[in-house]
C-alpha cells in the first residue's frame, strides 16, 4: 500500500484552523495519508522566507514525500496552483516562487496546473487555494494518482532564486534570507563566499568572529549554519534584535 | 479496524506541554488513533473565537472524526464535560458553548455528560480536565465505544449561537467573530446580509469596497471569506491593526 | 510490529523548519514511527522549562515512548549526546540536565552516549544535533535497536533538580519552575510544602488565597496545578503580567 508522506509548510500559523482544515480534507480523501507540519507559522506573505525553509529541509524527508506549501499572497488572482515532480518528489503550491529553489535543485521532471474538476472542491471559495485546491491535489498524490492527472502540463513563471551576494577584498553586500525563533540571521553566504574564515568582520560597527558554535560566540559571531549559510548569532541572545535586521533586508559587511 | 480521526481544538499554546499530554493520554488507551491539531492555539478563554473555527471547520473532516474542543474557562466548576453525537461527527468538550454551533449545524442526535469512572483518570486534579476527562472520552470514543458508556444522557445548557448583525438601509452593526493570524476580521456577515456588492461602506472613517481576493485590496476591504462570512482585510496587511479591533468588539459599518 | 511512539519537546517553534526536518529524518529511517509534538516551542534555551515539561509529562505516555528532547544551548560543545533507558520509557537529548528530572523520577536503567557512525547523519553540522544525532538515534530507537547499538555506555553529568523552596512559619522562599501561555505562574511548591490551606499569603503587596479552581479566583490566587506543584493565576488573566515574574525568578511569600 502506498503512504506517503504529506508535509505542510504555511503561513497560517497555530492559531488558527486553517493548516487544520487542510488535514482534514487530505484525510477525508485518503485516510493513510501522513500528514505532519513542516512549518506551520511562516512568516506571513514572505516567499523568501518559506523558500528558503522549503528549500533547506526537503532533502530530509523520505523518497516520494509531497510537499503541500501554502503561502500564497496572491490567491485567488491567476497565479497557477502547481504540482512539480522532481526526481525524489512531489511539491504542490503556488507558482510564485515559493516551490522553485527546491524543486530546480532535486532536478524537475514534470510541471502541472491543478484544474481538474474533481479534484478541486466544489464551492471554491477564491481566498483559501490551501483547502479547494493544493490540500485535494496532495491527497490524490499521496493515493499515488498520476500527476497529469491533475491537469495539464504547462511552465512553471516565477522561477525564483535567492539573491547572490556582493563580495569585494573589502566587503560583502550580503541579504538575509531568514532570522529564526532565536533570533538567528540566515545571510545568502555559503561556505565558497568566505575562503579565509580567520578573517575579523564589522557589521553595523559591531565586531564578528566566524565561530564553530553558537556556544564559542563571545558577543555577536558568524556560524556556518545547519542550512548550508553562514547565521549571525548571539549566544542565548537575539542578533536580529541587536541589529535590528529582518528578512528581506541588505546588510554591508565590511572585511578587516 | 475502526481507526477515528481526533481533532484537537484547545487554547493550550504550542509553548506549552498540555496537547501533547493529551495526546500522550489517548495513545495509550488507543495506539491507533489518528490524532492531529485543528487549533493548537485559539485565543485563551474565548468561547466565540473557539466555537466559530469549530464551526468553520468540521464539515470538511471525515465521518465519525471526534472533536476534542478545551476551551475550558469554567473548568473544575460544574459545567457539564459533554460528548454529543451528530449525524456524522462526536463533539467532546464542555458545555460552554464552544460546541454548540457546529454540532446544532450537524444534527445533535444524542447528548451525554462525562461520568464514568472507567473513562475519568484517577487523580483527577479538577484543573486540566483536558488531560483527565476529556482526552480519555475522546481515546474511548476513537476506539469505538458507544457514547452512552462514557457517562449519562443529558440536556445541553449552553446554546451558544453567533450574534446576528443589525442591518438598516444606511447602516451595519456587526460582531467581529474572529481575527486571523494575518489580522483579517471575520464579521458575523453572511452572503444574504448584502444584497448589494457594489455599495461603497465606511467603518471607523476609512472607505471599504468588497473584492473578490486579497490582492485585489487597494486599501481597506471586504471579502467573502472561506468560512462563509464577510471579512475586513488588507493586501499583505492587518486590518486589525489599522482599525484597532479584536474578537468580540461590536462595530458600526455605514452604507454610502 | 513495534511501532513506538516518538515524541518531541524542543524550543525551536513553531515558525521554523527544525521540528519539521527532524521528523522528515525520522520517517526516512521509521516509516512506522508514531511522531508527536509534546511541545514545539519551549522557552528558548532555557534547562529548567524544558525539564519541568518533560517531567510533568512524560508519565502520561505509554509504555516505551521514546522522548526526544532538544533544548540544546550547548550544542557542538563536548556535552554528551545522550540515550537514558528507564523503567519505562527512552529520554534522547542532551546531557544538560533537561531530561534527568524525569528519567531519574521513572528509574535509571542504562545511559548511552551516542557515538555510532551508523547512528550520525553524514555532515554532521554541529549547530543542529537534533537533525544530526537525536533524531536518528530516535528513529532507530523505534524500529527496535537496543540502546547499546547507538553508542558505549557513559554517566549522565548533570543531574539537574529542581531547586527547593526554603520554608519557615512567616515565609516561603519560591522559585518560578514555568510560566504558561496563560500566564499561570508554576512554583516550586507541592503539596507538602502547605500544610495549612487555608491560610493568606502576600505576595509583592497582592493577597492570595489558596481556591481549588481557576473559575473561583478574586484577584489574584494560589490553585494545585494539574502538574503536582502550586500555580499563582487570575480568573481569565495573567497572573505572570501582574507580578511582572518569570521561569527561573525568585519570589518571596509570606504567611499572614
Amino acid at each position: 500500500m502506498i503512504k506517503r508522506v504529506i508535509a505542510l509548510l504555511t503561513d497560517f500559523g497555530v492559531e488558527e484552523h486553517y493548516n487544520g482544515v487542510m488535514k482534514g480534507v487530505i484525510l477525508k480523501i485518503n485516510r493513510n495519508a501522513l500528514i505532519l507540519d513542516l512549518v506551520a507559522s511562516a512568516k506571513s506573505f514572505s516567499i523568501m522566507d518559506a523558500a528558503f525553509q522549503l528549500w533547506a529541509s526537503y532533502k530530509y524527508f523520505p523518497y516520494e514525500t509531497i510537499f503541500l506549501v501554502v503561502v500564497d499572497p496572491g490567491v485567488g488572482t491567476d497565479r497557477q496552483p502547481l504540482v512539480i515532480k522532481t526526481k525524489n518528489y512531489f511539491f504542490v503550491g503556488p507558482d510564485n516562487g515559493v516551490l522553485y529553489p527546491a524543486a530546480y535543485e532535486d532536478g524537475i521532471e514534470s510541471v502541472v496546473k491543478i484544474t481538474s474538476e474533481k479534484i478541486i472542491l466544489k464551492n471554491r471559495n477564491g481566498t483559501f487555494d490551501g483547502r479547494d485546491v493544493f490540500a485535494p491535489a496532495a491527497a490524490y498524490l499521496s493515493k499515488g494518482m498520476p500527476t497529469e492527472a491533475l491537469g495539464q502540463y504547462t511552465e512553471i513563471k516565477e522561477k525564483y532564486v535567492f539573491p547572490e551576494p556582493i563580495i569585494n577584498n573589502y566587503s560583502i553586500k550580503a541579504t538575509v534570507l531568514h532570522v529564526d525563533k532565536f533570533g538567528d540571521v540566515v545571510l545568502n553566504l555559503r561556505k565558497e563566499h568566505i575562503n579565509d574564515t580567520s578573517k575579523k568582520f564589522i557589521i553595523k560597527d559591531k565586531n564578528v568572529q566566524i565561530k564553530a558554535t553558537f556556544a564559542e560566540c563571545v558577543g555577536l559571531c558568524m556560524v556556518f549554519g545547519s542550512s548550508g549559510f553562514y547565521e549571525l548569532a548571539l549566544n542565548q541572545g537575539s542578533a536580529s534584535d541587536l541589529l535590528k535586521i529582518k528578512t528581506g533586508d541588505e546588510i554591508e559587511i565590511e572585511i578587516v
